[in-house]
């Protein structure tokens, strides 16, 4: 990836007006996990073309990525994005609204760089928008779950599907398609990418409580101040005494509480109910599921190896 | 533009999430003046293509534009837009951030519909995603020219040009390009626009303050309300005596004067200065370039009778 993070810090610098592409290149310039420009290179390279063609493709998926990360902090209020003040924060909501825009036509932009014959490059752009377009219904159920009293974990898997599973399995799909695999391996592809998507979410819950704050890059029980439906919340509510159920409501009720003692109390409750051990073999089924996606992909299992350990990686990382 | 009516009020339809697709739906089914999709179709047909041909292609731009509007009405904290509430005046901000997102994406999606070779679309998409972004360059500039002290009718210009005619001339060259027009009839096209467009936006600052708020659609005065730096006031700054220029700087250093007397002291200072009458002169003289441009396109002059009709049409407007 060094070569598309050196990218990234071109690709805005000294463009004006400043206040536009300043936020863009501050963005693009942090150290990111890149997953989505190595899932692009990494399916395009098992259908054996060289990753570097792809890079375009790959560099479009990261930016709207981040498009989607400066809008969704301006909604979420969050104040800390990779240990760095988020866009708004930084700047303010009108600038980080403006270079959101602008960086998603920047992705598209990017796109349509790509050195494929037309036919090829308008298939991964319809791609590119129905994800897009996805990612925000996937937001807005996340907003909207917010404020509704019965939000059910199927409810949740759904929003997390569209907010984050996408993304993923249109990263892995556009690599195939610009390698010109089949439509069957194309779609295997996705559905791996939904089933990584799904888990890596999961994973993302857990890390939001249960990580070192430093390695993580943001404060810790952010999700319980905030009173966000996690999985581990929807878990803990869908399997709690009454007791227990009314002291979950009643914390998640305002976001007015002492946040040290309102974190630990919820905490106590999912301890006692296992919340993250159950959260953890709901991400084994889809880490599980997405092996099989891809084992049903027609290329030999020794070229997949990248794939089976990024994976792993995705389950088993702390940040 | 019956059809394209009837489209946009089935567009988004019943779509889910409610909160994503019912703001898109709001805006899209209001009383617009549909110049956008008119000038792509006109440009069309200029070139022997039936307008109903170019129906995806009219309709992006109308989608992109009403995405810009969503957008500009957070960072203008304006309430009103055609007479009614803005989007994130009805619903919120959040809301209207995502919807602004999610049409923008649709507006690609339409486009990717057009009935043309992939060449053809490919080059519309490349024109398409320019325009959007020097939208966004001119609305971050117009957003800066608010804290600037200086700011020159050159600068002005300039920002109205990305802000405004960019989009305009982005529809007409998109028509002529689908119309599979020549470079030179496409470059005439887009120059006829950008002229026409900057004529627009100065009639624009001219309505803002003299015409009938019912008719318009807002309140009056809002640019001065505002401290927006129109070319009215740029104007007037440049004209004024050292007197009138300490009026004008003292009133547009804040928002918290009574805002009838604040616009009626403004109001008399333009008119001492002739300031409409300049503003329509600088209009009339875009108008005349418009025309040039037009001139240019290697078409029999009979069959540029609705272009000559539009240009007008935007110049000796109420509304």
């Amino acid at each position: 990836m060094d070569s598309l993070d050196t990218y990234f810090q071109s690709i805005a610098k000294g463009c004006e007006p400043a206040n536009l592409y300043d936020p863009i290149n501050y963005i693009l310039s942090q150290d990111g996990k890149r997953i989505r420009p190595r899932l692009v290179m990494l399916a395009a390279e098992l259908f054996g073309v060289n990753p570097d063609e792809v890079k375009h493709v790959a560099a479009a998926f990261e930016m709207l990525h981040n498009f989607t990360l400066i809008h969704d902090d301006i909604m979420d209020e969050a104040p800390i994005r990779r240990g760095m003040p988020t866009v708004y924060r930084q700047w303010n909501s009108n600038i980080a609204i403006l270079a959101g825009d602008a960086l998603a036509i920047m992705a598209l932009q990017e796109l349509l760089k790509a050195p494929c014959d037309d036919a090829t490059k308008i298939k991964i752009s319809d791609l590119f928008a129905r994800t897009s377009l996805e990612i925000c219904e996937g937001q807005q159920y996340d907003l909207d779950f917010e404020t509704m009293d019965h939000v059910s974990i199927d409810d949740y898997i759904k929003m997390i599907r569209l907010k984050t599973a996408v993304m993923l399995a249109g990263c892995l799909k556009s690599g195939a398609i610009f390698a010109q695999a089949s439509e069957a391996d194309q779609q295997a592809m996705y559905d791996y990418g939904i089933h990584i998507g799904i888990a890596f979410q999961l994973k993302d819950d857990i890390l939001d409580l249960y990580s070192d704050t430093q390695v993580f890059g943001k404060m810790t029980g952010g999700d319980i101040k905030e009173n966000k439906k996690t999985y581990l919340y929807l878990t803990a509510l869908k399997d709690a005494d009454a007791q227990q159920r009314q002291t979950l409501l009643h914390y998640f009720s305002s976001t007015d509480f002492d946040q040290e003692q309102k974190i630990q109390a919820v905490k106590d409750i999912y301890e006692s109910l296992k919340v993250k051990e159950k959260t953890e073999q709901a991400i084994n089924l889809y880490a599980a599921k997405a092996l099989s996606s891809l084992q049903a992909v027609s290329v030999s299992e020794d070229r997949k190896n990248k794939l089976y350990e990024l994976a792993n990686t995705l389950v088993s990382r702390d940040k």
